[in-house]
């Protein structure tokens, strides 16, 4: 079971993500997550979720309502649960105060509850935050309290409490998953193509889900045997991957911008942006991927025509010609990119992001986007037009997955029609 | 009770972001969420959770398991626990063939179970996607059920789910919540100065979360009738942001960059970035704001330090004698951005993100910010120095909102020191 403790989450003001990520965790391990709860910040309410679920179950992970301030009840709520009392950890304390004294202040007075936990339960230390965790035996079910930021939570479950499950036995059985995420056809295409290998008695078993254009085949083995569970996991996968190549890029959290970073520091290339609608997005992904200096040398977010031309010429002519919003001017620009900055190739887009600016021949959602490479010492360019539905934010996004999933095809020799909604100037 | 449907959300792969969409407009209409459940794809899981739900409470919203493929059995489920069939719904079928005629393709036969619903339900459009949603009747209870893909879940809640949960009369009470956000201090800090506010028993009832840096003060007003909910609401929110000013730059959903182009538009001036660490992060969240092109001309990313020099006019001799990390660079980095965009402001940063590059005199975390603005025909400039914790997201996610917030102090002509962990060049 898991609990994750917070009115910001039952009342919607917050996103829980740890209960996702804990649940994959565990899964890895063998475990099925019988449910989530979410719980208000309320005393008895807690203490109530705490003692039902340790009730059904071997394991429980709490999350949250560890911070300093009165309405974290995570505490005293585990406490009454047990039916003991709260009592200070000196050595939680004397961390407390050398968090805050490493960081050139005194401790709040009210941090001092961190150091609380009940009675014959242990602290858990918190490597990245001021919160220590609790780990805690409640009847027949082993209950660890981690803190409710993400990081912290993540750092905790990774050196305390993985290690500690592993020590206490595992469960004889072994869930794996893998992703094999694609971007540049629809969520049925993919399935219509994926075919027998979607039928629902299969194992490993196969589905898809889509998540801001990224189409995933998601495989999940279920084995006794750790080693055959992978075996088992790989061979689906590679078969999922054959068939809805080339549109795959990567696997689990690989993202599209990782793949490329990769392919173009394996080959020595160098990269440039310039950016229209897309405002920096695209360099912003690029420069995610740590160690992307390799690579990625910058770019450009010319905005208003005036930076388009003066800052890449772009010719004026071009852009009163065509409009911005052109495959000319998505080429000038790429052009202009590799040139100023003398990277080898370079992206470029140029749309109607919306809510306002779209017209009849261009609505909203219509998108440039162009390529410029060296080659055989000229600078040669391309270009593809798309039309995205949806809000501004996915109208960026998905321009900025496309073009990267269109560099990408061109430096795998690939036919940049592969991507469904991408299609070549008409004129 | 809300429930959530797929393998995915219940093994970690996808975050369920829908369930506290849900549960905050559910607060709205004074409806609390009971519990949230997660249940994987298995058709006898999903009838037992939904008889259970539907004997619980008044409303059950379903979100997810709607899809075409075979792995999507909300459908079959709800028959199941209704004791009922399934039928197609001619009306929805031809929306689904239009749908796929509309994108130049005819529907894949998969489809055609969209338009499948079981009897004695009626169907809901679906007006940005394939899948129409369910509206049904189970004992006492109410139960809607909408696509998974949030876009698609939220159209429809709004357009169809809403009104008819209204119609249907109201709850009595209404719980109305808020959030004032603040960047440049901590979250135990931001706590000891509301003091009193933060008492547990107080209604409304004021708590503070953090969220990438991010601390926001949560109210929550609780009161029979919606106009005196509404009115202690504000009054405390007022209250909030009165102590913790200037830090304050919103409420709700409000963003430091909606705020900032807010003030920019409003007084006519403009502005240009020049990133380093940060790597498009900056222009990406101000271009994020719809009308942006008022007041963003664009910007450069340079990464390289050649792109320093060559794109931005960063004398060569700076980088050398003091790095590309340093106060003269940062300032030197925003007047170039100012000087070649003609826009009144620039922001801009140079950091170590980390994992690599960190040195003794400059571990990973250090971020230099600079700012340079027109004033009495000259161009100033500005920098401060911060030292973020945290991985490489982190770094780079800090930096560009902390730009951001000694941007909008500059603007309300307030001291930069107010942002707690931006200090001023030693030297």
């Amino acid at each position: 079971m898991l609990l994750s403790i917070g009115d910001e989450l039952v009342l919607g003001q917050t996103v829980d993500t740890n209960t996702a990520w804990l649940a994959a965790r565990l899964a890895r391990l063998g475990i099925r997550t019988l449910e989530h709860r979410t719980i208000d910040d309320d005393l008895d309410a807690i203490a109530a979720a705490i003692r039902a679920s340790a009730e059904r179950c071997a394991l429980l992970i709490i999350t949250g309502g560890l911070g300093p301030t009165d309405d974290d009840l995570t505490r005293p709520a585990l406490a009454k649960a047990m039916g003991v009392g709260l009592v200070i950890d000196p050595a939680s304390l004397h961390a407390l105060e050398r968090f805050f004294k490493e960081r050139g202040r005194p401790m709040p007075e009210r941090n001092r509850v961190q150091a609380e936990h009940p009675q014959t339960s242990a602290m858990i230390p918190n490597t990245c935050g001021t919160a220590p965790g609790i780990d805690a035996t409640l009847g027949r079910c082993r209950v660890f309290v981690t803190p409710g930021v993400p990081r912290e939570m993540v750092a905790m479950y990774e050196k305390s409490i993985e290690p500690a499950i592993r020590e206490a036995g595992g469960s004889g059985r072994t869930i794996l998953t893998t992703k094999v995420n694609t971007f540049g056809s629809g969520e049925s295409d993919i399935a219509e193509r994926l075919g027998p290998l979607m039928a629902r008695d299969r194992n490993p078993v196969v589905g898809t889900t889509v998540s801001d254009g990224i189409v995933s085949v998601r495989v999940r083995a279920e084995f006794e045997d750790l080693a055959h569970a992978q075996r088992e996991l790989d061979a689906t996968a590679a078969e999922v991957e054959a068939i809805v190549a080339p549109l795959a890029f990567g696997r689990d959290d690989t993202s599209l911008q990782q793949t490329l970073i990769r392919m173009l520091t394996e080959r020595g290339l160098t990269i440039a942006t310039a950016e229209s609608c897309t405002g920096g997005l695209i360099a912003g992904m690029l420069t995610d991927v740590p160690g992307s200096s390799a690579a990625m040398l910058g770019g450009w977010v010319t905005y208003a025509n005036a930076m388009k031309s003066g800052q890449l010429g772009v010719d004026d002519a071009l852009l009163q010609a065509h409009g911005a919003v052109s495959a000319p001017v998505v080429r000038a620009m790429a052009q202009g990119a590799v040139e100023r900055s003398g990277a080898d190739l370079a992206v470029s887009t140029s749309g109607v992001a919306g809510p306002g600016g779209g017209t009849a021949t261009k609505p909203v959602g219509t998108v440039w986007m162009g390529l410029a490479w060296r080659e055989d010492g000229a600078i040669h360019t391309d270009a593809r037009v798309a039309h995205f539905p949806g809000d501004r934010d996915a109208v960026r996004d998905r321009s900025a997955k496309c073009a990267l999933q269109l560099l990408r095809l061109h430096l795998l020799g690939e036919d940049l029609g592969q991507v469904r909604w991408a299609k070549p100037p008409t004129t």
